[in-house]
């Protein structure tokens, strides 16, 4: 069964967008995953179809109405649809690559793109949707947050890269950040490789590596090395 | 002067994408910010116009030639050009609102994505590029971290948003995440808003708010929660 991606967004036409090019693209041309967009428009209250209303209890912004996002799912939701449903917003937990790894498991995931200050919190609740976050920024929706999401996913998919599995994975386990990369020219500029890497002793090419994982780990990852000090010593 | 973005790339079809629709796509309409791409497979090498090369010392993956990605930079950059080059990277530190507050007030940014396993160190270092990072999973390229990027900065150009300030900004500086929200209507499938944000109480609804922002980011970010209570203490 094909893997199957369903988007409710306000702006159907971002969709496939870059998805449509590349890797993604091609594998949605071979039908290995499938990309349906919900306009959430006419699912609006009213003559100008309204989505959001003001916040109980006062603040800035608008709020999503529950029943109109509630109509949007179910009409895109089978009852037996065991996909998860998928709200990328700052309040969610951060997104890792364990959540992608889950994601592609099953068979699809359903994206809730928000555009206004928040959602009403009931409609989250009954929906069990899952808060995802990218990052501590803010964008202008959710859109190009699901995006990255299905970019992350497709990649994983049975067929869509072959063999060819990146390094980064195995990188990312080992709870370290990669080594740095050389190619020709061997000088450059007056920049040489290091002269290790031209050695051809793997053992010290090894050693060097670690070394210089576990250097860029700690200056731009604290948290990372944190945890990564945490392991060696239990 | 127009906030400029210069994006190197394999895939310049993919822009502006997403950010010729809603804000962002009007803000470009006006002139309020630009967007130019710039093919990277014209600078490769040989008769395959190769961009990429095998890594010294071994290894998966292929990594970009320094000569052909200076070669690039150089053709996009002006000499008193003062704009910062950053590439989308696990290995980079993390993206955060404080680094796209620095990109707006600045003149633009110049974007290299990368599609292999890495980039020649050489390369990063002659042009002092900044390598940043979306959160702790594996993408196909950098060009959707790209179109997040300008987005969360877009948003912040003069112009674009206009008083509509979203209330997004103040909840990442007080270090918590949001409370929930709610809307209408105020019963929803026997589902009630919380009392007290009907009561008319401003001060129990902060309290209310409170404690409920307390609680989701001591659940879903930990990492946050330790910061703010470091910083409640001192």
């Amino acid at each position: 069964m094909t893997w199957q991606a369903d988007i409710l967004t306000l702006f159907p036409e971002m969709f496939p967008g870059p998805l449509g090019c590349s890797l993604a693209g091609r594998a949605l041309e071979r039908n290995l995953w499938a990309c349906r967009t919900h306009d959430l428009r006419p699912f609006g209250r009213g003559v100008h179809k309204a989505l959001d209303d003001a916040p109980f209890g006062g603040g800035a912004g608008m709020v999503m109405r529950p029943d109109v996002l509630d109509d949007a799912l179910t009409s895109v939701r089978q009852a037996d649809d065991g996909r998860p449903v998928i709200y990328p917003t700052p309040r969610g937990h951060r997104l890792e690559q364990k959540d992608i790894a889950r994601y592609v498991q099953g068979e699809g995931v359903v994206i809730l793109c928000g555009r206004f200050e928040g959602v009403d919190e009931r409609v989250l609740e009954k929906h069990a949707i899952e808060q995802v976050c990218m990052g501590d920024f803010v964008l202008s929706g959710g859109e190009i947050p699901a995006l990255a999401l299905l970019d992350g996913c497709v990649r994983l998919l049975p067929g869509v890269m072959g063999s060819a599995l990146s390094g980064e994975e195995e990188s990312f386990s080992a709870g370290l950040l990669e080594y740095p990369q050389y190619t020709r020219p061997a000088t450059w500029e007056g920049r040489d490789v290091p002269p290790v890497l031209l050695s051809g002793n793997h053992g010290e090419i090894a050693r060097w590596r670690d070394e210089k994982s576990i250097a860029v780990t700690r200056t731009r990852r604290p948290d990372l090395w944190a945890v990564y000090e945490q392991q060696q010593q239990s």
